[in-house]
């Protein structure tokens, strides 16, 4: 933990910083009743996630939400692997996107921030997706900043700085949270503050974070509590 | 109220609707300590926004946060009256628009509507005035949609289509909560269903408010306790 600054906002990654993906997605692949290993087939479908997410921004394919690409690598995942599933049940299981709980430590937690300052998304989901996930989690943001709005995915410059402008703030003010050092370190040569939270079981148990250079950024904890108690010393 | 359709999500104006600025800016003009008579002041500050935003709207102004067009306001204001005001007191005082309080209804009211289904603004005002009145009210949306998503203000079409699309849904599954009926025909132009919510105190105690047709809403009420009751009892 380097830095004293006190931001004076944060936005948040969300999924695996704020919602375990994983063990939410392999649960309803379970319910869905498909013949596969539900952990394997939850990984592989997030592992569609950032190469469909490339083509669009690199204008391969137009500006497509979350709740699209999700619906496009779930349909190859079920061709490669030639399985049936009935087009009302994929609607549903691509909709386990917007059921997915939050990590123990979030509910609280995000509360402690929030009472210290503002608090929002900063995810490449759509705007509908991140409020029915606020809705099941019981997370009470302040806003809900989407790639959506910007019309580019993390991690597009217009991105972070586009939440900063709309929170009326230099980026130096605004600390991104989230799981992930890629994302971090984007959020960082936008001049946003960074603090990384640690989620070993992020990709399935103990199957560990990417790694990371000490000193690299300005918090380092292991969930939100321990980040609201870092921020509430440095205020009084 | 003529329309039994149970809506999926509302979006609500915010000035006048949701906040009392008639009294809250009022309060806050005679804290300035400005030789006005503050109730004046404030209702010719609010008659300024609507030309204000047909400037944009025209074209005749590049997009201005209402923020700025506060300001521009205000100091017209302070120099039609030869008014002297330091800036930090004119930055102070513009923000008074940040700090309005809900009308006595709203937070009881609103958390009764969001059990039933998501609320969300959709408001002129920029996003980190609709982020900091929330916080003032303790308000707790599902979202914050703003005009200045869309680079468009009420009444254009722009902004209530977009706040279906980013809510992922028909404009017919949605409803414009709005205490002027001028936004409700504008959004029911659009396809959204209408809800007025009687104000007449808005300019005033007892100055009462712009006519409308009998059935030209679908639900008339005079409170959002009186919103959430009506709702309620359709779905059981």
């Amino acid at each position: 933990m380097k830095s004293d600054k006190h931001p004076q906002a944060l936005v948040f990654d969300v999924f695996g910083t704020v919602v375990d993906w994983h063990g939410s997605v392999a649960r309803e692949v379970r319910q869905a009743g498909l013949p596969v290993q539900a952990e394997d087939f939850a990984r592989a479908w997030r592992a569609g996630y950032a190469p469909a997410m490339d083509e669009v921004r690199q204008g391969r394919l137009p500006w497509t939400t979350i709740d699209g690409l999700h619906r496009r690598i779930l349909d190859r995942l079920l061709a490669e692997r030639a399985l049936a599933l009935p087009e009302a049940a994929r609607v549903n299981l691509n909709l386990a996107w917007h059921r997915l709980d939050p990590w123990p430590d979030v509910p609280g937690g995000l509360a402690q921030l929030k009472a210290l300052m503002p608090v929002a998304t900063l995810s490449n989901g759509n705007l509908r997706l991140l409020l029915d996930l606020a809705r099941h989690g019981g997370l009470a943001w302040d806003a809900l900043f989407s790639a959506e709005l910007f019309g580019h995915y993390k991690p597009d410059p217009e991105t972070y700085l586009g939440a900063c402008r709309l929170l009326d703030l230099p980026p130096q003010a605004v600390t991104l949270v989230a799981a992930h050092p890629d994302d971090l370190r984007a959020a960082a040569r936008c001049g946003l503050g960074t603090a990384l939270v640690l989620r070993p079981d992020e990709f399935g148990v103990g199957r560990g974070t990417a790694p990371y250079d000490a000193g690299e950024f300005d918090v380092v904890v292991d969930g939100f509590g321990a980040l609201a108690a870092h921020w509430a010393s440095r205020r009084a």
